[in-house]
């Protein structure tokens, strides 16, 4: 049996925020005291991961001078060298100050606009410093409870003039990002503006350098929502915009839970590791969690291993998938193919139309015929549970 | 006090399948007795709708002859052209026939893919036809209970190719069709594709001829998945996608009930009302709702009459926000403009940049500010009870 | 490895309605030919089922006569006879029928509440021909869109007097039965009267003869509400109320999906199955479930299959996990007991309480205690991947 | 028009947590200044409140030795008695602090559950001396996100027993408490113990006192489950255990909001309010919800009025709909009533249920009834609205 250790070469990432999350609640005080960043890059360095990802305020506290900025990226810096670990991405709090608690691109005061892309410049400058070459933005207070604001559609035009803004910037600085849009339908908002994979593609196509933007889907976030995550991660590669990823767990419907991946829903989660990797997708494997709040340090590094570990056993699954005959069989009963139909309707001509139209269809026969997918979903479900 | 009596300059419309629901649901038996096109088209006008729409089978049974075809559909006219109603929209039923059980243009058997582009361009034929200039895609088997099938991007490909083709053939035959996307997150399938606005706004932007192509917001769709419909509706009037809309109402989480427009949410339909009369959109204002199952005929006019009482009801609620001095100013009050900043942000330049970087903001005095939205959304609740 | 293939004793039941279920949903056509009650049984005889369960019109038509109604019953009695399957619950179809549209017991027409009455009795004379036990109520229509009726009071005092009344019934005709109560919170109504498990043992409370009556827990319908399947089971089990079970899958905030066991969320089914074993639970295991409108009849019977299969793979696993000595040294540690305070805390006593109060707690270090939830967590979803 | 200015004949009451909620959220820090106790009290009195509620924490730090508990109280029983405003209800803080991250009564430590009804005792000894009559329970904590802990039935064992003792402590005290369980389905644990009012219910059942325990039913925890409050509080109502209520507002499916009364479901919260007035409660209508994070002090007094406000203006149009002719003369309609079915029916005797058995009904006369619900809720719609 494999041991499903984890390697760099498997491109696992945490950021700062997720195995440094002391325990706070909206209903409770911290239950873990705050590790250093140096030290969480230690530690993630033994468990096997790749990299580290981090918000500016997770490393420089937003109210340190610009030498206390320098001291602390230099020393983690060292501590990436040391234990070689890279940092893939990078992003902005725009959501725990108290000025951003109305929204940061979308406030409707024009201040907090402009600060906002202040400290998304400054923290570019950061990430693009630690080598981060995608660039995340989850707009977190971007959105309203009061829609008597009347601020709807300004919201839109400020939020795409912030993100043209910060392309160009990039571009300036010979930074080269990508960015990657993260969506959420609610919280801390009750309602946060791109609330979905979708949103977020239907809102790059308004921007002035589409190409530059894709998404950073996360797994809660549309499951909160009660969407399918492989749904929503496949339309973002079918557009070619899976630019990053969010690993976690969730149930449907209620608060913000960041589970460890594949403790809440692992038929999910399988699925999505076979579309990951059946995809060719290349970047890093994020693990947007935390530890539940009832752990102690050691809970945190069980959970962290835990993440990568279920990664793993779902993708020798995905391989063993392909190589089960009875469900590959399954597999290719489901699938009808018809090559005088798809002369007809794989182009358009008037006269394929035609010929289709006028065409006989044995609708009750078609109606009729039984996918199998009852049986293809119990021996996937075997599979899964290590019973094949 | 003003009536509330709807006429057809209101741009009101109503499906056939909304007032001609039988009350059937999935644990038990229509409630009413079927009703003929005709009768509706004369109910509806004497009710003070402008249009009606429809699906084919609404009008035309699956298997109708030709023959049958013509002289309904010529009954159909003449009851149009009788009490001057207009049909603005059709769509397609690609979802009552077992053919279509795992999907129209996506099933995974290429000859359903086939007939579902038959079914649609005879569709389209009798949306011309009948004068419709918009055409409606909801693909409510469009999607999966089972994922090991494993087509989540092939689906994406077929349904595009399906698309592209009709868009053709839509070009081909003159009929000058804007062609709306209806997104819906689930039921009848566990998961549809394109479950959101969002979603079909960014699957639009992969398409061939993508200005042929806008969205059919519904509002139960969105509130199913938790999401805020008018948030959605200002994202399509955003990207200049909104082609046709769907009223109705519905509580969050649950099954679809197609509830009288404004009779679950009727703060949210407020705000959707003000935001379609504002934004300019001249389309249909399209009740896609039916009876409760418990209403006998008398009922179902009552529904009907409802629908359109309650948005003239917003409609003129707006104008009396618009007008209201204390509310104005709050409005006011709630944005702060900045000329100086709107400069720096306004054009991206490298030394806006710089500038903007080394500016100094007050944080604290940013988050002290208090925005005043517990207070304006109160007025605006009183407003709405007939208070103010 | 076991083949986990089901016999009697097993104790696996199934619904008339559930592998007769022929595909017919909100949106379109039944997708499978109807099955007749004797076919049935004897497949299910064949997959190893123990029993079948019934609403009267599952087997008898609503509009069947007396001697017809006879005939029918006499030939169902034979397949059982025939293929050794019991009856273990009926109930009644008190949904389907357009009389009962605005509730049965809960009627506002005092007319449809006596004919409910009238149905039911009927329904339990044919249940305890059958040799039923258990009767079970589900009370579909009994609820709401309209709270502007004012009947909320009335409603439960007219449930209850059916159930005081019919409660009496079983009693005077000898009948034994044992009832049980099965919420839903809704669909199709908006809002079903004693939507959750404990809604249920909260009205029981105020019946005239508690005793007599229990729950119905069912899987999909407390899972429609977010709630935890489990722990509903579990406070069911608590106040000795678990009468029957309803074992499906469902995702959450959804219409009602009736998945094949396990389908959807295969831990919490594996927690479920854990604690009736447990538990000492003895009644039936029954599936009301169907398979999916995609399937044709070989898909019906994988689906039969596939519920019994995954139960007894769990039944497995919890044996394992039993055994499992790591996971049982984390269960240890996870308690902890203290003689001394047990004393203080069993029983109440004015010196206990004070003795209680007067005791110094180390707060800090209950608060700094891991308990290795996080660790016992990955090590079950581990046993349940089957890579333990 | 009234002026909806509260009086303490209105019995509203807050609690310190709820005007004293400083905006601090799962991802932002506080955005308002913590108020002190006398203050609260001070300004509740100015705005017509009749009391204020209070955790044990709220008033007294959870590190504060005895004469600064002392001392703290005495000054805030001087705010009240300058002020007018009475202490109806009190509770214990069981889910702050650490030591209670895994549960209060129900955690696997013994240490805590003895240290859980150390601190609930004390702290029933100050709601005794604040002159508090109703103790509530709200167990925040006890819950799981683990089920492989595997104490589901100890936990509702512990539960009980802790709950007993409390209440013979109450009677031993002489403090005549009644005690009101406050049920949540999530947050912050992903399944908390007693999720719904009617788990709640069931679990009195099975106390050694059940007399001296009800409910406190929360609108927005219920609607978080996506369920009817109304019907909830009907069924407390039903049961005589409506002993205290949390009034506030909320979205289904989604974080635990705490809105400001009547702001997302003005519809819902109009039946409440017309249900509790009618039904004859003479208890405290408390709201348990917060200003928006985006407020500063004056939002927090513009929430606390409106919440006032908008019950009054709720309770104006109870009136209102009860003498609207119209109204009326539907709700007569709706309801049919059957002397002589009602002697069948009333009691239960062996001839009653013989001639009901024997009885026919004509069920298509049944089914075919239009009850009005349509028009019913339409004209309530236009009564919220001011239209009528």
């Amino acid at each position: 049996m494999p041991d499903y250790t984890p390697t760099p070469a498997d491109k696992f990432t945490f950021g700062l925020w997720t195995v440094g999350n002391t325990g706070r609640d909206p209903f409770g005080e911290p239950t873990r005291p705050a590790m250093k960043a140096p030290y969480l890059v230690q530690k993630l360095a033994e468990l096997g991961a790749w990299g580290v990802n981090l918000h500016d305020n997770d490393l420089v506290p937003i109210s340190a001078s610009a030498s206390e900025r320098d001291s602390i990226v230099a020393e983690f810096k060292q501590a990436l060298s040391d234990h070689g670990l890279v940092v893939p991405m990078a992003t902005t709090n725009l959501f725990n100050d108290p000025a951003f608690k109305d929204g940061a691109f979308t406030s409707a005061d024009a201040r907090v606009r402009a600060y906002a892309l202040q400290k998304t410049m400054r923290s570019m400058d950061l990430g693009a410093e630690l080598g981060a070459a995608t660039y995340v933005f989850w707009g977190g207070r971007e959105g309203t409870e009061v829609d008597a604001g009347g601020k709807l559609l300004d919201c839109l035009g400020w939020f795409r003039d912030s993100l043209n803004f910060l392309a160009e910037y990039s571009e300036s600085q010979g930074y080269g990002y990508r960015f990657a849009l993260e969506p959420k339908p609610n919280e801390p908002r009750a309602d946060i503006f791109l609330p979905t994979v979708g949103s977020a593609l239907g809102f790059i196509a308004t921007l002035d350098k589409p190409e530059q933007f894709g998404v950073n889907p996360e797994f809660a976030h549309e499951t909160m929502a009660g969407l399918n995550f492989s749904h929503a991660v496949a339309q973002a590669i079918d557009a070619g915009k899976l630019f990053h990823i969010d690993l976690n767990d969730q149930k449907m419907g209620r608060f913000d839970q960041d589970l460890r991946f594949g403790a809440e829903n692992p038929k999910g989660a399988f699925f999505l590791v076979q579309l990951l990797e059946s995809s060719g997708y290349a970047g890093p494997r994020h693990f947007d969690a935390h530890a539940l709040r009832t752990e102690d340090e050691a809970g945190v590094w069980a959970f962290a291993r835990g993440c990568m570990r279920t990664y793993l056993i779902f993708k020798e699954k995905a391989q063993q998938f392909a190589q089960d005959s009875e469900i590959q069989a399954a597999l290719a009963a489901y699938r009808v193919e018809d090559a005088e139909l798809a002369q007809l309707t794989g182009t358009f001509s008037p006269q394929n139309a035609e010929a289709l139209k006028a065409r006989t269809f044995d609708r009750a026969a078609l109606g009729a015929r039984g996918p199998g997918l009852e049986q293809l979903d119990q021996l996937t479900m075997e599979l899964l549970l290590g019973i094949r």
